[in-house]
């Protein structure tokens, strides 16, 4: 499909921005959303930048669809759930066969394939894809990860190869995913990837500002030399820490000094997809403890009432971090921040490895057949969690032909990387401990690296008491390692006594 | 309902012990289970205990109904899901109004209340309830937490009372829990609980064995210390953590030293309720990371393979625990085992409070106006999570007129109990983590006891980051508190450019 002209549905901060990214690229947009404020900002901003033949607000679903000639193409950022159903419902009586919905919001892939299910009767074809980077990414070139029915993402390649973002190369952050929901899945895997990556980075940056006692410009010296080179190399998240470090208001104040500590993204619903990754992950038993307990973080944090009468309770007064704003974290500071690089690079990859580790295990569930490396191709430009050093690494490890998706620890590359760990992420964790400072995130990596390479694990003991009382069954070492089934052996620990027997076994003083 | 006879359907572990149960309680049992080996199981175990002429195999569900006289009873100990669909379905023809279904096995709550409603048309009535304890306890008798409608609970109470664990008091661990799923939701609670209990207790376990270099004998007399006094008292798990550690086999070499260390009851679906609690902690934004933390690690602990293989790319030679079984953890060992049993006692009480902060939520959501009160009665006797001096601890908490369920590290009687927290768990992290002992339930307590209780969380950095990019808003901290909702404040901290503006910056080298 060459469209002339786009159908764009929601036009908040990523939605607007868009609308002026379709504009500057020369394809018309007509707009409907119900907020007066958003369509005003839309349509001043269109102004400012002389888009304004381009860009139309439509007073309702009826009037958007007229005014777009079919076979039309619409693009919703919306919030999930039921304003998308609403949204569906209410363009349909306007519809033609043969037109295309693109829904770029964050939405739950079951829900995005209920949609295409419906839509499928009517011939209309529906695309739920993922679209990151931010507002920022969003008016100049987002990554975009569609999935849908192979006519669908036939249809919508070309108008998303206009906006995609493109990598260093020019080559585009867009690929054809998969069916169904594949596109929603990614991008969700990709923001629980991100919030695992976003929990270490504060924590690290907690231990600087807190632990190490270092101004903000220090911190924002630090990240920008990670992100100059070193594994960390063109790291998003890295870069704007660099920025958010140096960045003052009107009266001189560190903007981030003023912000409260409250991350309320999933609690006030507005964010589902960590809430999504960390159900999915339980769902298909795979191990996510950098992502889950980065989102647990979160959700902790965004209750500062909560926390204050904790800590009241404990009898904490202050901050927890006065008593280590001294410096307590103590030593030096330049071995302390390598030791941190080491721990932020460590924390990330464990990030990616767990994402990829569900996005295997969805891939093989669902018959998706995820290429990670197109996977990894979206997410070289436009996106959160960019990290070009790490996708070199990533990038080369998928390529090779025996690799274990299920299994990444199992790389040597990987494990190359990784075999600072200990004197990096662990020397972090450990003194962190000493010093008091939170680090769920790394530390939760530092456990997760533990026991997915240890050949002995304490697990042994929970595995005596599930077959003591639950008659569970285990293996036996002898007999080998063995699969991750259901075991052939039960011991008989404790007989199972009837309340008579137990009464006179009791009465014979036993 | 004053049943003379019952129909069972499972007469696997539980199932069977059930049937046995109620025939020592002069309850006859008809059972139907395809399985011809625990069919025969049952029937020997019956001739053994002379219960022959109370318990009867039926060839199949038609046989089965018309064996009992109307109002019937049955009661399934089945697998999860679809064997239960399909036995409501295989039972509905053969049934009266007014018949009565108690589904005794771990079932999803949803999937209960599913069954509740097609059932209620047909006025058959449909009760979904916990049954803990294990197949001991199923033979002695086991903690009950059934729901449903209170017609239904009324019908049950009789026949579950007759079958019930009691507490010391004699009073029965049983109580009509609330409406729909409740009597299932709340057990889902109990074995999510039970599994960070399990994952804290093998941790502690494997630093006594590996980290201290104590024997198994004189891990059993510490278990058997701990389950005798002080905050551990009358616990079931350390209880039987005691006599695992004492048990030979006929060959006279430890069981336990024979157990392989994979814990397959999550991967291999047997067991729903630890990854439902997960999910359902994720979906009602509750923390809990003592529960997921031990979740992922027995997730981590079924691939042994994997685990392995990770293990030869990191060039890890033997066992993780060669080099400390030295007892590498070092120090005093008497104050290390005081250390850990305040290790333990934290990491118990926090499981139990991240699984009552899930039944509050999941109270007020449902509406189901649980009462704390009434479950820790429950977990009195015959279940898994049995922790009497615990219990004592949180009856009390509970009795407190101005308690936030949602917040129960607030409380001073529960602060106050996790006052040594510092001495006991922090510390125990701090060296476990210096000995490179995995303890991610441990140490996933303690930090979400740092953050729980912190007045000012590194969430800030990561708060300015989800502004930065996604214009997620903040809220102020010369404001306050504020409630854990949508910020009100955005900084600009980057403008959003597009592609052309990008060029022309980049031309003038900015």
């Amino acid at each position: 499909m060459d469209v002339k002209q786009i159908g764009l549905i929601g036009a908040g901060g990523m939605g607007g921005m868009l609308a002026l990214l379709f504009a500057e690229l020369g394809v018309g947009v007509h707009f409907f959303d119900p907020s007066d404020t958003n369509s005003k900002k839309v349509l001043a901003n269109a102004k400012t930048l002389k888009f304004e033949d381009k860009i139309h607000r439509q007073p309702d679903h009826a009037a958007l669809c007229k005014a777009l000639p079919p076979p039309r193409a619409f693009l919703f950022s919306l919030p999930h759930g039921k304003t998308i159903d609403d949204t569906v419902e209410a363009l349909l009586p306007h519809l033609d066969p043969g037109d295309l919905m693109m829904d770029a919001s964050n939405e739950h892939y079951t829900s995005t394939e209920k949609r295409q299910g419906y839509l499928s009767k009517r011939d209309i074809h529906y695309v739920g894809m993922g679209v990151s980077g931010g507002y920022q990414s969003a008016r100049s070139g987002p990554s975009i990860s569609p999935g849908g029915t192979r006519r669908a993402l036939d249809l919508a390649y070309p108008i998303l190869e206009k906006i995609c973002a493109r990598d260093v190369n020019g080559k585009p952050c867009l690929t054809k995913l998969g069916p169904g929901g594949a596109g929603h899945y990614v991008k969700m895997v990709h923001n629980g990837i991100e919030q695992g990556m976003m929990g270490a980075l504060c924590e690290v940056w907690g231990i600087m500002r807190w632990g190490l006692d270092m101004s903000l410009p220090e911190i924002g010296d630090v990240f920008e030399k990670w992100n100059n080179e070193g594994p960390l190399k063109d790291n998003f998240l890295v870069k704007i820490g660099a920025d958010i470090c140096r960045t003052k208001d009107d009266t001189g104040e560190f903007v981030i000094d003023t912000v409260m500590d409250k991350v309320v993204q999933d609690v006030d619903e507005e964010e589902g997809t960590g809430v999504w990754t960390v159900e999915e992950a339980a769902r298909l038993h795979i191990p996510i403890p950098t992502i889950a307990n980065a989102h647990m973080l979160r959700l902790g944090s965004a209750h500062a009432t909560r926390r204050t009468a904790a800590a009241k309770a404990f009898g904490k007064t202050g901050t927890t971090y006065d008593k280590v704003s001294d410096g307590a974290w103590g030593g030096d500071k330049k071995t302390a921040v390598t030791d941190l690089a080491r721990a932020t690079d460590a924390a990330f990859l464990l990030s990616f490895i767990q994402g990829f580790h569900l996005l295997a295990a969805a891939s093989d569930d669902f018959k998706w057949d995820l290429k990670f490396g197109e996977i990894l191709q979206l997410w070289r430009g436009g996106c959160i969690i960019r990290s070009d050093a790490m996708n070199d690494l990533f990038a080369d490890v998928f390529k090779e032909s025996d690799l274990d998706r299920h299994n990444l620890l199992a790389n040597k590359k990987i494990a190359s990387e990784l075999e600072d760990i200990n004197t990096g992420l662990r020397r972090v964790v450990t003194r962190s401990m000493e010093a008091d400072l939170p680090v769920p995130t790394l530390s939760g990596s530092l456990e997760y690296y533990k026991y997915m390479t240890s050949t002995l694990l304490p697990t042994r003991f929970m595995e005596a008491q599930l077959d003591y009382f639950g008659m569970h069954m285990y293996d036996k070492v002898s007999e080998g390692l063995g699969e991750a089934k259901t075991g052939k052996y039960h011991y008989e620990w404790k007989p199972a006594r009837g309340p008579r027997e137990i009464r006179e076994l009791e009465h014979r003083g036993k």
